[in-house]
């Protein structure tokens, strides 16, 4: 049984479900950082998915940058497997922008983050959601 | 007609190429650190390929990771598609162990690269070599 790891429960929001992919928001209001985690238990690396699940998984994040592209008009996406912390397989998804509080640098590690409020998360939802095709299931949690 | 972008050009080395993407070996000695580059001109992020150049991608990425974890043993595998600095498409693989310099941060924008002396080059080069598929062109530059 897949289960989100625990470090992914605490930092993020469930915001929807792909095919293969929760749908996370990292509770950072600084930066519009979304994370894909594949529905598929011990797996750490991409590679260890199979070869349908690879192709499933970069369609989503595809759909989901291009989502990501048209909501906030950043200058760039940073698209990341990581995991030397949480070894759980997930897709980091970052809009970033030039005058943002990293750039050029990555987010990672670097900065405790500070959280949405109600308004805030609502609005960045919303603003995803407008970007996403139907054909995605998302299912607001 | 695609060129290799100049910070690319002076930052690795051409090692190889897949049937999409060149193959660079990044000169910073202490971390094995590989990156693709789909031979495409003015693409920036992955959902801007076609879908069947996305679906190439992701399996010469996952064939080099799988190479990687074999050739080198290490503890994850970080891969990324940045590009603050140097926009043209490029996908980071690194490999990382538990006691290397920069653990459990990324790698990224962290240190002055280290360059391989020739024996060094060599060695990284051949160890790679004996755990890529042969169906994978690969001449060495």
């Amino acid at each position: 049984m897949f289960e989100l790891h625990p470090q992914l429960q605490q930092d993020c929001l469930e915001i929807g479900r792909f095919r293969l992919s929760r749908l996370l928001l990292m509770n950072e209001s600084r930066f519009p950082w979304f994370i894909l985690v594949p529905e598929r238990e011990w797996v750490t690396e991409i590679y260890q998915l199979s070869e349908a699940d690879q192709s499933v998984l970069v369609k989503e994040s595809s759909t989901l940058a291009r989502g990501l592209a048209e909501a906030f008009s950043g200058e760039k996406l940073n698209i990341a497997a990581i995991g030397n912390v949480v070894p759980q397989l997930h897709l980091h998804h970052v809009v970033r922008y030039r005058n943002d509080l990293a750039w050029p640098a990555p987010v990672w590690g670097k900065f405790t983050p500070m959280p949405y409020d109600k308004d805030g998360l609502a609005e960045v939802v919303a603003r995803l959601q407008a970007f996403l095709p139907d054909a995605f299931l998302w299912s607001l949690a």
